[in-house]
């Protein structure tokens, strides 16, 4: 059976402006692939209700699951939550148990649970909370779209919580072989095995290195001994990387 | 008038298998934003030919460019070309300049000019070359589409040579405050000021360290004048960061 896929969108002005560098959806591909959902497709959007609200309709459509970051914080600019409620059609309201969340976090830290504060306990109609272990403003699974935190450690802490809820399929194991050649003079015994080994996923992926160029050659899938198999042809085919 | 508008594309399994941290979209964002042209929207798909012809055809249109990276490299899993000429129903087929440059190339470096080397020749009909001081196999601009390589130095150098050569709006000008205290408690005051100023951008990006919240408010515009105005009321809302 193929593995669940699943798709990701990165939502956030400071990403497309070059201010902020994302990590999350480096994040996310690692944890995924070692849980067994393949990763198949990411966007990133500003914070512009229209253009999440079409990435969201075309992301959860055609994937198993879609994975949100950024936007569910009391400021101005995030949108998230009315976004992926817009893209259901189902209304956003302050809901209880998450106000009682929220309401506890702040009375244990003695901060004002304030207007903006209680924004964030605004989830759609039918969502399931994500438990937020930092900061408590929890985000929601609607349907197969699951709504995290834009702040790395948050996003990843949440992201820990939720996975195991998930179904996974086999995981994808890879091994990697480093070959001090240039790609061109191993493209094509390279092209061979990979026909060969069809079943697997064999990527190239060159590197410049003081000046002399190399590739590393990952041999995905998740049958060990294929894996295996095909690593001890290439090693084979290049004695001692190249 | 308003800026162009760009879309990026990063094109590479080793993206969203978690094996590889993309960085061109962080500096791709960093060089339009200074030459005045607006990233709108970047995707990430895999290697495989449909996924390609399609994004290439979303992003191309309603974009005044699409800049890609990855996948132009001499290997059996190097599939862009080959897709931006599908995307646009042209042939693609080995081009003289460019096989004349990187047959001095191979020659230069005493490296035998194969046939997978042959491949990186393979330019689509009516495009034009966009130079590679690093390896040589030079992209190309088809229309609105840019085409660059992967390795992020390659896609730094091919970049840096063919920003000149496209018209760039007014540089997007930013200054940005750091407040210690939690966004709930400036979300007030900075959406009031945020529709002030609804000529600028007004975000806000939180952070946690050492526990402890906060969050910097970033004002991005073309009029350095009416962002100084802007950062002298969030100083005074906010004074000594907090």
């Amino acid at each position: 059976m193929p593995n669940p896929t699943a798709a990701m969108l990165v939502i956030g002005d400071e990403i497309l402006s070059g201010r902020t560098r994302d990590s999350n959806l480096h994040h996310l591909a690692g944890e995924l692939t070692r849980h067994g959902i393949d990763l198949i497709e990411a966007r990133v959007v500003p914070d512009r209700h229209a253009a999440i609200v079409a990435a969201v309709n075309a992301l959860r459509q055609g994937h198993d699951h879609l994975f949100t970051s950024g936007g569910i914080g009391p400021t101005h600019d995030d949108i998230t939550a009315e976004a992926v409620a817009a893209a259901f059609g189902l209304p956003l309201a302050i809901r209880e148990d998450a106000f009682r969340i929220l309401e506890a976090h702040y009375a244990r830290s003695g901060l004002p649970f304030n207007a903006a504060r209680q924004r964030m306990a605004r989830i759609p109609e039918g969502a399931v909370l994500i438990e937020n272990p930092i900061s408590a403003a929890p985000g929601f699974s609607l349907g197969n779209v699951h709504v995290l935190a834009g702040v790395p450690a948050i996003f990843e802490a949440m992201l820990a919580g939720l996975l195991p809820r998930l179904t996974g399929g086999a995981p994808v194991l890879s091994q990697s072989y480093r070959i001090d050649r240039g790609e061109g003079e191993i493209a094509g015994p390279l092209a061979a095995l990979a026909a060969e080994f069809a079943d697997l996923s064999i990527g190239s992926y060159p590197f410049v290195q003081n000046g002399a160029f190399g590739a590393h050659i990952v041999v995905r899938g998740t049958d060990p001994a294929r894996i295996d198999a095909a690593m001890a042809r290439l090693v084979a085919l290049f004695p001692a990387g190249g």
